[in-house]
Order: C-alpha cells, then structure tokens, then sequence
C-alpha cells in the first residue's frame, strides 16, 4: 500500500531559486532546441528524422511508397515522447500556448501513424509491418510505447488535453490483445512500459493497464530468460546482433522476485525496478517489494558513485559486480541516474526512509545536473569521475568519456531525459499522504497539497541551507526528510527550537495555517572517504558540501590535478561565486602539488609544493573548455 | 654497424645459479609438458592439435582427404615452432639424447607437411590451398614461416643438424619469389617472419634472407597502409573479422621510419621493432635506427609498467596513449615483454647503453618470470598490477586479468614464449664486439667470447648483489652494466678497488687471464615514485630492490591489501626466505590499515591501524591460491 505518493505537476508552482532558474533553462532553451532537433533544424547536430519518421509511417499506412523513409536508432520515436512528456511538465506549470500549439501538432502528426488496430511505431511501420513484435530483445516497440504512454499522462496533467492519452489507450488495448488476449509470449527487452502502463493505469483508471504492468514483470525471466533465445531462433534478422542469452543485460536471468544483485544495462534495470517499486506498492506484493529492497540496496550500498551515477562500465552500459567504480573509465550514462531517482521516488511511496530521498538529491544534484551543460546546449551521456584530455575520450578503455559535452546524439536518450526529470522535479520533491505533507526535496515555491494544505517552501538550496516552510492554509503533519549529509541541523517552529528527532530520516511536525517551520542544515563542506573495496579511491579524499559533490578541474589549479595532493587535516574554505559558473560557489583547500620528475619511474620521492586548491561544483565540470577534472585526490 | 652482437647459445654454459635453475625448470618440466600439448597428450590442457594438424598437413599434401583436419588457432603450427626453438637453445647446453631424437622426430613431421613449392602451413594446406597468401592481414603463415625459422636456426645451433634449417630456407626461397621474384604486394599482418629472416641470413649466409626481411620493413605501411583494405576487397572470407583499415593495430598507418608512438598490439609492435633494429645496424641505417630509439623512448619513457609490462589494454591486447597504465585492467601480455626484451637486445647491438639493459632485465625478472607458476605448470597471458578476487576475471572489463594462472590456452603464445626466452637467456646476458666481452645482465656461468676470452660469472643474483667475474682465459675488455638503480656500486680488481665512472651506464675494464673483478651492487629495498602523469599511481608508492619489483598479497597480509597504507618514511626489512615461492626473500614494511567503514561513502576519516606489511617480488605472485594483489600502495 502506497503510504503516500507523488504529488501531480500542477500541485508544485516554483518560485524563484536554483530549480525554478534550471526550469526556465529547460522551457526557454532545451525544449526549443530540442523541438528543433526533432525537426532537423538545429545546425550542428546530427540529423534526427523523429518528426519525418512520423510523417512517412502515416503515408505507408495510407498504402503510399516512402521507401527508405526510416532514419536512426530503432527506438528514435521516443525522443519526441520524452520531448512531449517534458512539454506537459512545463505548460502544467508555465503556461505557453505558442508551445502548446506546437506540441498539438506533433501529437497530430504522431496520432496519424497509428496503425488502425492500435499499432503505433514508426520504424516497423515504414520498414516492415511483418515484423511487428517479432524482436521484443531489440525492437523497443514496448519501450516506445511506454514513453508515449508517459508524454499522453504529462501532456494530459498538464494542458487537460486527452487526444495523445486516447491514442495510447488504444496502444495499451492493442498491446493487451496481443499479450494477453492472444497469449502471445514474451516482454520487453528495454523495461520502460511497465512503469508507463502503471502511470496510465492511475491516469484514466483502465485496469488492463495495470493487468499488463502485472504480466510483463511477472513473466520476466521465467525459465531462466530463454524466451529470447526461443524468440530469435524463429527470427532471420536482428537489429544491432544483441545476444540473446545473455540474461543479465536484459535482466531476465530469473524471475525478478529472485533477483538480488542490480546487473545489465543500467538505464534498463532501474526502469524495471521503478516499475516493480511502484507495482509492488499499488498491489501490496511484499515479496516483489522485498526484492527492490534487495535491488535498492545492490545498487546504492556497493554499485553507485558518490555523484549518484550508475552502471560502471561502457561495455553493455552496464552494472559489473560489486566495489567495481573505475573513476576514469566510468560510464555512469545521465539517463541511469535520472532512472535512479525515479525508483527512488518509487520506493518512497511504501517506504519512508530518508535514504531514498538522500539518493534522489545526490542522482539529480550531480549527475543529472552534470548531464547538461550549463547552456542547456550540450549533453553529456556519460559521466566520469576523472577525465584527462589525451587519454579520456581517445583510448579505446576511455572513449566514452568525453572531456567535453557533445551536441544532441544521434542515440538521443539522455537530453530529453534531463529535460523531463528537471521540468517534473516537484513531483520527486513533494509526496502526500492521507493527512501529511511530505518535503523529500528543498524546492522553493508553493504547493497544494490535496488534503487542503497550502505551502510555501523558501529557501536558496543546494547553496544556502536555511529552508522556510510556511503554511499558508489548512493544517495538517509537515514531514520534512533531514539528510543524513546534515550532522548538524536545527529547526524551529514559529520561532521556538523544536526536536529533531527524526524516524527514517524525517522529521515530523504537526501544522496549521500560518505557522513557519525554519530547518537550518550543515552548511560545512566536509571531506568523504569511501570504503577501501572500492580500490580506486583508496588513500584518496572527496569533497562534498550539502547535496553537492565537489571536484577539481585544471582551469582552476594550474592546468594539472593529477600533480594535487590534500591536506585533509586542514577545513574546507567556502570561496567566491563564479557567475561564469551559474553562480555556484567554489570551495578552497589547503594541500599540495608534486613535483613533476622527469622519469616515469623514480626512486627520489618528489617533492611537495604547498598549494591552494579550488574545487568547483561536480555538476558544473567542463563547463570552461577541456581539462583535467578529478573528484577523488590523494590525500 | 653492429658496436658488439649477442653471443651465440652454445659460448654461454650456466652454474649453479638462479637462471640454471629456471633453466632446469624448462628443461624437466616446462619442455616435457608442452610436447605433451602438443601431442594432446596433457590432461587438463584445451586440445591443441598441433602435431596432427601436421600429420594432417602432409596427408593432404599426398592428396588423401583429410576433411575438417585442421583444429585451433590459424597460428597453431607456431606453438611447434617456439617448442623445438626451445629445444635447440636447452639441448646446445644440456644435450639430452632422448629429447634430441622426439625433436627430430617432430621436425619429420613438419618437413612432410611442407609442399614441394617450399610453402609450408597447416592451416592453408588442410583447408584450401587456394587461399594461400591473400590473407596476409590475418593468415598468420608468414608468422608461423618466422618461427619456423627461429626454430630452425636455434635447433641448428644447439644440436649441428640442418634439416628444419633446409626446410626453411626452401620456406624462405618459396617467400621470395612469391614477394620479390613475381613481386606480390603485401607485409605481414604480425611481424615476426622480419627478425626471423635476419636470423636465418645470418646462420646461412644467404642474401635473400636479408633482401626479403628489409623488402617487409620497407613496405609496411607504404601509402597509409592501403594494402591491407585493398586485400580484404579482393577475399569473401575472413579468420577473425580483423579490421583492415585500422593501421595503428598491425602498424601499418605509415612508413615505419615515420613512426615514433608505440602503437596497437603490443607484440607485434615489438616484433617489428626489434626486426627494425636489428635491420638498423645490420645496414647501417640510420634513419631506421633514429625510428627505433623513438619508438623505444615511446615504450619505455611513457607506455611501460614498473614491471616491464607493456600494452595496457586488453582491447586488442594493445598500447593506447602516453601515461594511460591502468594497474587493475593492464593487459601487459607476457609475450610482449619477451618482446621488449628481444627489441631491448637488439638495440643494444648499435647504441650501448645501459637503459636497454636496463629495461631487459625489469621486463624478464618481473613480467617474463611472472608468466610462468613456480612451478612451470601454468601460464598468465595478462600480467595485471592490481588483482581483486571478484572483480578481476569476472567484470567485463576486467575478463582478462585472471587472479589464478590458467594451464595452457587454446592460444599459446605465451608459455613457449617464455620458455624459450629462459632458455636462451645467456644470448641476452652476453654479447660480444671485436675484443671487449659485454655483461648486459647477471648470469651465472661461464662463457667463451670469440676473441678468446673466457669468462666466469659468479653470483646470486637477483637475491645476491655481489657478482663476481674471473678471467680464465685470454684478455680484453670486460663491460659490465651498472644498472640505474644501483646508486652504490663498488668494484675490486684482484682485490684493489677501481673507478666506478661508467660510461651510458658501463664500466670498461682492461683484463688479462687471472684477473678477479668484484662487483657489489646496492642491495636496498627502496620506495618507488611514478610520475603524477600515470593517473594510476599518484599518492602511491612501490617497492624495488634490485632488478625485482615487489608486491603485496592478500595472503601475507591479512586476506587484505586494498586497505594498506604504507609509510614511506620508514625504512624497508629484508625478511624471511620463503621456500613455497622458489627461495626468494621477502620484505617487510611499516604502514597502517585502513578500518573497514560499514558504508560505501563515510565523512568519518576511517581509523588507521599500524601494521607490518610484507611484500614479495611480483613474479612470485598467483602462487599460493587466489587473493588480492597490489604492487601500487597508497602512502
């Protein structure tokens, strides 16, 4: 049973802060330039061909010849549903008709390539109608189904407009005949619409949602997995030669109530995960719920970053076994972290613990945030904790690891990811029970909560640490999650010190209207020392200030890191603000710089110049060209 | 011109030491077993097929049908080749009746595998004559023609018979005039048949040799190397796949004497390099031998482990960029450094220096002696620096880095590899110049330099560091490297003590028949600094003494080396003798350990216990069981 559970997007309005500015970058240069993308009008990206995709399935299906009319990834029509998905989250909030008319028309467009029995994919659609759901290992026809079922659900919250949820409604049903109806075998090979199908299932109330959300997780590695194998034995074709016995990329090794350890392709696994969160609690499935428990755990206790990235290798985007965090050759893919917070707020709807909301902050702060440049013009994919311009990006071990952020991909996954968590960042931030408020996430502005609490939310988080609460109608239980990070907190209601005591991570204090509830947290930056199993961070220190992570980049330590050494024993200086920067504050160290040798081996033991060191914000990195960057240093 | 040649297998005859007893080790064990492999004899061991593929050949040279007759690698015939060239170099010092005649015997079979043509490979002769020479990028046979030709010298050198030397000279002739004669265009994929041609010429005397190894030089990479993308648009089939147009990997992306990076797979890299050195003096160029000390400076100034280790990923099995030197996913193949060793040798032939000697012995008493267990039974192919049970072997990433030796491979490059290095190890140790005997590297033993000089060597080195040297015969110069890191060297002349003023790295001193030269080198244990460039190893040490690079397992310390700190200010102990590890010495050393923290990240500063470390020489490592293994500590 959900204890509580997200609020919807029109219940948070933002008033002026970090999050507010970053949802105007999203609606004032991302979904423009994006828009743009999607109709192959942004110079220097590559070509996208969503749009034309759409256009050319709906002649095809009017019988006419458009040939060759498919271009990019298999799954290329869901960027326009992510695009859609974070057009919802913005109108809900910040009303645009010139946008809305804009996106009307893509829902057009894609409502016109929808085949007549429900069937809504472009790439089958134009190259070959025959194939349909003969390769759920590779086709991603389920995934992009799921991130339309998903836009239909914002785009629907956001504006009250129904026609793109109506079109997905018949998707569902179409899908629903297929796998249920005709009993036709199989599931997704990139879990997506599970989560999808639960959201549309709360939208509209349509139980066969909810009975296809219940059988694609059921059925998921049933016999080991072999569905896949059995699947491509009937099949003369494939799309990229993915291997279909290879259980654990797909996460079909074994019936997901047996798994224990996150494994596979990242963004895939914490897409399934979300999806078992959430199903878990709307069906009161204890064993499913004990087995994210189990997930949760794997993944954030001995598989996670400190910057709350995931997945840490590029071969398969994959989880690898546990302790493995490789800084330099990290994979860490944007799209994962957002897909960890979107589990995280998951799990928080049947357990109330502060951990989930401590992940949450530490996935979006650094991660998702380092996702995008501070332009809103550049994406990075992957995010490594330790980049060196000569190696990273160039080595074959490192080529992923880009020193700089690319323009919009061809495999366009993670910018409109970014888009969508940013622009909905008040539904991760505030929850509601029966009669309590929940606050998982500081994010100025105001929210209506639905058992008539009104309230406002003041505070210049993740750099100031003082947060206002004030209620502004109604009354009610205020639980505020206090972050393990803040050793020292204070609170005080209408001006008087009350407990911290806190259960699982919150505090809970009992409202009415015009009180204020003031919480100060820590604002120390203090240094992080990660367990020695973690071999490539031994004898090395972090720095972590509030939610945000810290590192060091060349621009502002004489061009080399990798010469830096820290004086632990000395605090941590917070410094100026670098508005080139988007005003983050910088933090200074006491440590050293060792000498340069001339040999690449030396029995001298170099020599240690006293230095000052500057760290910058791990989201802000590369912001200021190519250079060196590492978050970890020796101490 | 040649300042000073290698010595030839049979002036060497070793005593008592700890290269006769490596040697014996070859002879008993290593020797045996792997004619045992060869004849699928071996338990345990992948089938290698090498023999019948060979009986197999000459069937099919009679026009018997022999169908699907060929089994394993397209390179299989070599593991025969390094066999019996292992064969020649132990039976030149330890003539052994019963080996000599299973020697002969097998070159029997070989020789009836030869066509009358003179071409002779199984792989091409089984399964399609047809194919012969228009795979040069991937088929191997001009490789396996090279190691038949070392074979053919060694064996002719150890025991005075011709036969495999004729068959390979007709191998040769047969190379000739399908490459000069009727002037087809091409170069071996993977060098090898290069140096080997140099050492046929020299052993025979004939010029095409010469003619045919400079002919390889001079066209590798003519026009970008185009050649091998024109071969693959001329084949429907391919062995592996191998990408034609990536010259870096078979070092084809430019005319060698326009190279200066050491680049793609590290073994034939050095395969090629030593062929060009050798070219270099043998002809008096100059422009080859400016490449060839650019490309060593590449390798060793810039792309080398401590341990000698070269190629640092394990994709394909290749160098990447300057400093990249991950401990824990390095490639390092033992091959490669049994190929530095040779190019370190050839080298030394034209420029005397003490840094090739140098390199020589770093790559043979740590990674050469690491490929090999203890015992001599099984073989590492990866030599990492940093071994994790759980992770090394299992992550994707790290699938090549085996905590535990396998037994012989499908592939078996390496162990023949090695045992033929050891075997001939007095080639590498001696050479000679017109009247100056040269002592590139300590081995025990006595030699007879062709000038009439006659030399013994006496001592316990890599664990004794006093190496004593008496004239039992004749006069000249003696020249003895002082390795680098030998900072305090003394030397006696019959007792008087003499000037230690070494000139790139030599001293010279004039003897006479009874003169005693008394070397003590310096026999610290002491710490070792990287360069902050290498990433990996910034805020760590390592310990050398001698010639041997140290490291630490899991197995002397606690199960637990990842939480070792070391405290470099404290002086390092020469400890027990272990028996299990060969006799060698251990060290112990001050330094603390990290307590283990319940949670991954923790701004608690981990409590450091002081504890005793012990280390051992890192070719001892992998032998007593899996555990954890680092040569780099944190300090």
């Amino acid at each position: 049973m959900k204890t509580q559970k997200q609020i919807s997007i029109k219940q948070y309005r933002p008033s002026e802060g970090f999050i507010s500015r970053y949802q105007k970058l999203i609606r004032e240069v991302v979904i423009p330039y994006q828009y743009n993308v999607l109709c192959d009008r942004a110079e220097g990206s590559e070509k996208s061909h969503v749009v034309q995709n759409f256009i050319n399935a709906a002649a095809a299906l009017r019988g006419e010849d458009v040939g060759d009319g498919f271009y990019g990834m298999v799954f290329q029509d869901s960027d326009a549903a992510k695009w859609l998905e974070a057009v919802g989250y913005s109108l809900a909030v910040y009303p645009d008709p010139e946008l809305e008319k804009t996106a009307d028309s893509l829902i057009d467009i894609i409502a016109a390539a929808q085949d007549e029995d429900g069937y809504l994919n472009t790439y089958f659609t134009i190259k070959d109608r025959d194939k349909r759901w003969t390769n759920l290992l590779e086709g991603h026809e389920l995934y992009c189904s799921g991130h339309f079922m998903e836009a239909a659900v914002s785009y629907y919250n956001g504006t009250g407009k129904d026609k793109l949820l109506k079109v997905m409604l018949k998707n569902a049903e179409h899908i629903y005949k297929h796998f249920i109806t005709e009993k036709h075998e199989g599931y997704p090979g990139h879990p997506e619409v599970e989560l999808a199908l639960l959201k549309l299932y709360r939208a509209t109330g349509e139980k066969h949602c909810l009975e296809l959300a219940e059988h694609f997780i059921n059925v998921r590695g049933e016999n080991g997995g072999d569905f896949y194998k059995r699947e491509k034995d009937l099949r003369d074709w494939t799309v990229w030669g993915n291997n279909a016995e290879d259980g654990f990329y797909q996460q079909s090794y074994a019936p997901v109530r047996e798994q224990s350890d996150a494994v596979g392709h990242s963004v895939r696994a914490v897409y399934l995960y979300t999806a078992m969160a959430d199903l878990a609690s709307e069906t009161d499935d204890e064993e499913l719920l004990e087995a994210c428990r189990r997930l949760w755990s794997s993944i954030t206790d001995r598989r996670m970053y400190i910057t709350g990235g995931i997945g840490s290798t590029g071969i398969g985007e994959a989880f690898t076994v546990d302790y493995d965090l490789p800084n330099d050759t990290a994979y860490a893919e944007t799209c994962a972290s957002c897909g960890l917070m979107f589990f995280a707020s998951r799990m928080l709807e049947s357990c109330l613990d502060g951990r989930y909301g401590d992940v949450m902050e530490r996935a979006f702060y650094n991660t998702v945030l380092a996702g995008m440049q501070l332009d809103g013009k550049r994406f990075f994919y992957v995010n490594p904790l330790e980049v060196i311009p000569g190696i990273s990006g160039i080595a074959a071990t490192h080529w992923h690891d880009k020193p700089r952020r690319p323009e919009w991909f061809a495999c366009a996954c993670c910018p409109p990811n970014v888009a969508r968590t940013i622009a909905a960042f008040g539904t991760y931030a505030y929850g509601e029970g029966d009669s309590t408020a929940y606050c998982h996430l500081y994010a100025a502005g105001e929210v209506d909560f639905s058992f008539g609490l009104k309230l406002r939310c003041e505070t210049d988080f993740p750099y100031g640490f003082s947060v206002k609460y004030t209620v502004l109608q109604g009354a009610g239980t205020l639980a505020v999650r206090i972050p393990a990070w803040s050793e020292y907190t204070s609170a005080t209601l209408n001006g008087g010190e009350i407990s911290l005591r806190t259960e699982h991570g919150y505090i809970y204090v009992n409202v009415s209207e015009g009180d204020v509830l003031d919480i100060v947290l820590d604002d120390r930056a203090r240094y992080v020392y990660s367990s020695s199993k973690a071999a490539e961070n031994t004898g090395c220190a972090a720095i972590q200030r509030g939610a945000l992570v810290y590192c060091f980049e060349g621009v502002d330590n004489g061009g080399d890191v990798l010469s830096l050494v820290l004086d632990d024993s000395k605090e941590i200086a917070v410094g100026e603000t670098k508005s080139e920067l988007g005003g983050a504050s910088v933090l200074t160290v006491k440590g050293s710089r060792t000498a340069q040798t001339d040999s690449l081996y030396s029995f001298e033991k170099p020599e240690k110049i006293p230095v000052e060191l500057t760290a910058v914000p791990y989201y802000t990195w590369g912001n200021r060209g190519e250079n060196q960057m590492r978050v970890w240093l020796p101490y």
